[in-house]
């Protein structure tokens, strides 16, 4: 069974269970409205060594910022300041001294920087590999969550920092190339935590979420649902990569969101104005379900995946 | 470095960081107040093959249950009802088929018995074994939380129920005995979720937490945490197995609470008429930091550490 068949078998086998007042399953996150115009929403992700990470190939403290960034990201994605953390830990006998202390080194570093605290965990032994799994809490005013499911059509369709980076560094470290900057990109990934808080606060962004992927599987997600297709301009991905690798590469971690065509201009300007680099618009929302690849205004068939991990 | 060490380095490593609301580490869960008189509270869990559990001794719906069980039960010991959780799992690919679907039925059922909602989660594959980790929400009236930190010298002290049988029904399980009436508490846990609400309701009960280590162990973290001593009677204890298993086997998740001594017959008596049966009283709390264990009102040198999962 595919994960995503696995998660519709679950979602079936828990339809009739009341979710007090957490939202569907379907976001980067659920949210939970407090009723005072504010919500609380949570994410969880757990990283597997082999799966997700080879430990020869990571420091621990890149690996502990990792671990953490992913979940920001999630957070930052549907509008949400993150605020706390729980972490638990799996830990082999076989770690050499020092290594978990660097690990959380990274994780307090990261935590530091967006001043979310760790407030609660788990540790135990492993006999196999390395486990970690976090769950983040983020807050967020009711009136600046974003879903995947707001997207319009005619809405511009744009990306917050260049793609496939990530991707290419991973084929780095799997050939054996680990000192390589797209490397390092790959295993230190910035979550756009301050801009996707700063997005959620515009109304004129509609859909938002991040890249875990590959915008060729992510975007699918904001079409499905929204009840929506997309074109998208091939020529103005922003990538430094093979295009290929650039949208269906894993792990970018950068804001993907659409918003309304007619505030493009201002929208622009006062992101630029507040951020170093300004995001990239890739393309646009259409009426219809099919997700369209153009190059100079001509339609290609590509055969391009998302990126999956097993 | 020991459990406990790594948990102090991380707190220390952690300790200038904001916690934006959330309460210290030290107690079942942590909790969120929301300003409105009520307060979420968070535990995260996580179970390891070979760790925690065989999966040739339990049967996947009964490891599904118990995931679930032993979050619940901390959500309740803080006197909270649980409301949702978030479930990750690492997922081995020698899985028979059917077995996770055996493992999620075993998981809901225990979710639709207390209407905790299921409201994210992640799976992936794992090439070392499979680990299981459960995040778990609770809410409940502030005046409502108990604390390992409010017992008073002079409280009375309580189990909710009869200690040691899942200790022995491990041993029954690693000796290969699988089939006992032992070994099926051990892997079935019924988490005292109803019992945990009810006396947080009840302001005369001052300190409560479950018992996962036994009372041997998980008694001096309320004497720790409150800066007071106890006499345990140990004729008192509940129990049909070897009182050391009773007071040093792990995994009961019976409630361990204390409550003003001048209440105990208005409490017994309404407790009793709320549940099947009654709590054990099974000694006092006595000023000082010391940790009395008597037999007939007799001082007895005794050497009972806490379960210890590795």
């Amino acid at each position: 069974m595919t994960e995503f068949g696995l998660i519709d078998t679950i979602r079936r086998m828990f339809a009739a269970i009341p979710r007090n007042g957490f939202d569907g399953i379907g976001d980067d996150c659920t949210a939970l409205p407090l009723g005072d115009g504010s919500s609380l929403v949570f994410t969880t992700d757990l990283l597997a060594e082999n799966i997700h990470f080879l430990r020869s190939a990571t420091s621990p403290r890149e690996l502990g910022g990792k671990a953490l960034a992913v979940n920001l990201s999630d957070v930052a994605a549907m509008g949400a300041r993150p605020v706390a953390t729980l972490l638990s830990l799996a830990i082999p006998r076989d770690l050499p001294d020092g290594w978990i202390e660097a690990f959380m080194e990274g994780y307090r570093t990261l935590s530091e920087q967006h001043a979310v605290g760790l407030v609660g965990g788990d540790t135990t032994a492993s006999d196999s590999g390395l486990v970690i799994n976090v769950t983040a809490i983020g807050r967020v005013a009711d009136r600046c969550i974003k879903r995947r499911s707001d997207a319009l059509p005619g809405d511009l369709i744009a990306v917050g920092g260049p793609l496939g980076e990530s991707g290419a560094g991973l084929q780095d470290i799997l050939a054996g190339r680990c000192d390589t900057p797209l490397a390092r990109i790959h295993r230190n990934p910035q979550p756009q935590v301050e801009e996707g808080i700063w997005l959620g606060r515009r109304p004129e962004v509609h859909a938002m979420m991040d890249i875990s992927d590959g915008i060729a599987s992510d975007l699918r997600h904001i079409l499905d649902r929204s009840g929506v297709g997309a074109q998208i301009d091939i020529e103005s991905i922003p990538t430094s990569v093979a295009v290929e690798t650039a949208v269906s590469g894993g792990e970018d971690y950068k804001l993907l969101f659409t918003f309304a065509a007619e505030a493009a201009d201002t929208l622009a300007r006062d992101y630029a104005t507040r951020f170093d680099e300004g995001f990239h618009v890739i393309g646009r929302i259409t009426p219809g379900d099919r997700l369209e690849w153009l190059l100079d205004g001509v339609p290609r068939q590509v055969d391009w995946q998302g990126f999956r991990h097993y």
